[in-house]
């Protein structure tokens, strides 16, 4: 059987996935493992787990013991176990969803273990009628679920070291994730607190033993702001805020205030440690930029990616997550030289806003050097910046937003490795 | 302050939910609980978990022991353990996302432990070149992620019974649930092994005790169905066929073969013992149906449901989830007065085909008995009928494929029944 030629759209190998399934259409272009007699005899025989009951059923279930290496990459602070992040393995994942017990999560000190009952949330300051609200309380409002990524401002953060860190592509850019959020809309709570004329602002406190603090316009709670009850169809797991935290789409992740005891609403942003000590961006000049809320249009090719090893020359799917604080995905474009040359990267769907965006593009890799890349714009025309253009404009003192360019090298040896080009 | 007057819509106090956050923007109609001083001060204090660091991060994370009642219904068969179902809570869950550890299992033996190095996946019968994958291979195929329903044909079989089965919906409605799935398309794998003109049906079995085997028209192979090896950015759960399933989208769940371990392309169906001894539809005159495969349109309230209790008269949300074999859901109705009087309840999106779709309606309970009742219509216009429509179409000896309308009563003392009307 020949392996039929394959058109090329872009230099590298890049092959458009639509004429990729063209051509295997009449052909047969993928084969990558043939039967052969003797295999097809074994295969006929009935492997031992076929040969008695299996397992119980369960309440709850949990995933398959093959699968336990696959877990958050924790980094907790000297001297703590709860403050820190554990990062989601990007690289283990498909799809848009990031599934509960992988989510990323940040903490400032520890998580809280909160008995729901006991919980409240208060709306005060500027207001005309004071509210708390319990879990069952808030329940009765009208839901509203999306989906939605959350990033962590500090996300990718190595990629402003001088030489490249040799990491995980969740290792350095799995301080993101996406999930079906369902809670209430922030706005109904404040149109029921009757929010005087002069309140501007919004102060959300986490009731974490950090007291985490950040100051958020108003007018973003009026937009698509959510009190979260529900992650992925259950209550919110602990480390993202059980039982309720705000949810600011597209909004650096730490203004999504979890385990949230109150919102105050203020004139003026109260300038709480968390947003004067930490989550500002240091500009060459000496001045720091504070309030820079909307996470950058941004993509990462999950696959193949840092630390993983090619199989050898041949067809391979590039597969990856593309997301904007602005809104959707428009286009994910794919450079398998470095970025010399481009192509359109497939995007199935459904793009929704603010969500992970999963893109896909087969590569044909022959064996040689190779420089994988990728570049999303959003529906606003924003386009991802090269990692070069991102910190010529930001500076070095920067450190938190990072959304330049991931690049993958790809030796002849089939290592793939964290790189600038 | 005053509760203002709410636009009522329909009979037994359904309420547009646009219309009812129009009602609360310039007043205050949903204030549940108002804040006192006092409670303010109590809300003030620092409660004991933000008193001492929290819990240390966790590489896979898990959900608060406060939701550990959030279970699955298990019923085994008599005399085994890994026989029967596990059903969702769908009473405990909100948006359309199943989280994986509460998916619904339906298992004929157990559920079997695969090491997935060991697992091939074999294609042959009626090819020009018979194909094995393992789990390595099938990855380097193109994948498709899309968000779909799986729903057992037996689901709701209480439906059936003659006097209303008083159960949660979870227990008679919760052989559904849906996840974001991620695969290659079978059509990909058949075109490589080149189906002979005469090849017109597959034969798909899974590698569990049972071999549990279907026949499947190939129309459906080349249409939507994958080859799933992810569930909701994971790799599936053993309970939901690890390392592989088959995936039909919208059609009967017995047919999305677990622990799938071959596809066999065939003139004409296999039959095989689960296409004949079950999973055939008697009908009144003695003859059955057989591979009756699409799901029909349906819906099920999931709150209030069966078991839950009312917190006395005031607003509530009514929430539920609709769901075609067919497509989109285009419209869900409600009623709260069992089926006189109708109003179209709010879909917020995304809508997507053959998945689980929420819908929510703003009902206020003036404390009186009440019957709640939602009725779907798919995007092929086809409209979920009513309980008594069903059976007097499909006789009592029918037990798979219910798909009528569920009503719950509601009682002056607050309790939420399954009733028939």
């Amino acid at each position: 059987m020949d392996t039929p030629d394959l058109e090329i759209v872009a230099a590298g190998g890049l092959i458009h996935r639509r004429w990729f399934l063209a051509q295997t259409a009449g052909a047969a272009g993928l084969v990558l493992l043939r039967a052969q007699p003797a295999l097809l005899a074994a295969q006929q025989d009935v492997p031992p787990w076929m040969k008695a009951p299996g397992q119980p059923l369960r309440p709850y279930g949990e995933r398959s013991p093959h699968e336990a290496p696959v877990q958050r990459i924790v980094n907790s602070v000297p001297g703590t176990t709860g403050s820190g992040s554990a990062r989601t393995p990007l690289e283990s994942l498909e799809g848009m969803i990031t599934p509960n017990s992988l989510h990323f999560e940040r903490s400032h000190s520890g998580i809280p273990e909160i008995p729901p009952d006991q919980h409240r949330l208060l709306i005060h300051g500027l207001v005309d009628r004071p509210l708390t609200f319990d879990l069952a309380a808030l329940s009765r409002y009208p839901l509203a679920s999306r989906i939605h990524f959350i990033e962590c401002s500090g996300n990718s953060r190595g990629l402003y070291a001088a030489q490249p860190a040799q990491s995980s592509a969740g290792a350095l850019h799995g301080l993101v994730s996406c999930s079906e959020w369902t809670g209430v809309p922030v706005g109904t709570l404040l149109q029921e607190a009757g929010v005087r004329p002069n309140g501007r602002w919004l102060l959300a406190e986490g009731a974490d033993a950090a007291a985490m603090s950040r100051s958020v316009p108003i007018d973003k709670a009026f937009d698509d702001a959510l009190i979260a009850i529900y992650q992925n169809g259950e209550r919110l797991r602990p480390e993202n805020g059980y039982p309720m935290r705000l949810l600011l789409p597209g909004w650096e992740g730490n203004t999504n205030v979890k385990w949230l005891r109150r919102l105050k609403v203020t004139e003026a942003p109260v300038m709480t440690k968390d947003e004067t000590s930490k989550y500002t961006d240091s500009l060459p000049d000496g001045r720091a930029l504070q309030f820079t809320f909307p996470m950058g249009v941004k993509s990462v090719i999950t696959s193949p990616s840092g630390g993983l090893k090619m199989q050898g020359p041949g067809l391979y799917q590039i597969s990856g997550v593309a997301w904007s604080g602005a809104g959707r995905v428009r286009r994910v474009d794919v450079s398998a030289d470095g970025g010399k040359t481009w192509a359109p990267a497939d995007i199935p769907g459904p793009v929704l806003p603010k969500a992970l965006t999963r893109f896909r593009m087969a590569w044909r890799w022959d064996g040689g050097p190779a420089v994988l890349i990728s570049r999303a714009v959003d529906e606003t025309s924003a386009v991802q910046p090269s990692r070069k253009a991102f910190l010529d404009a930001h500076g070095a003192a920067h450190s938190y937003h990072f959304h330049g360019m991931q690049s993958w090298g790809v030796s002849a040896d089939g290592e793939v490795r964290n790189v600038y080009v």
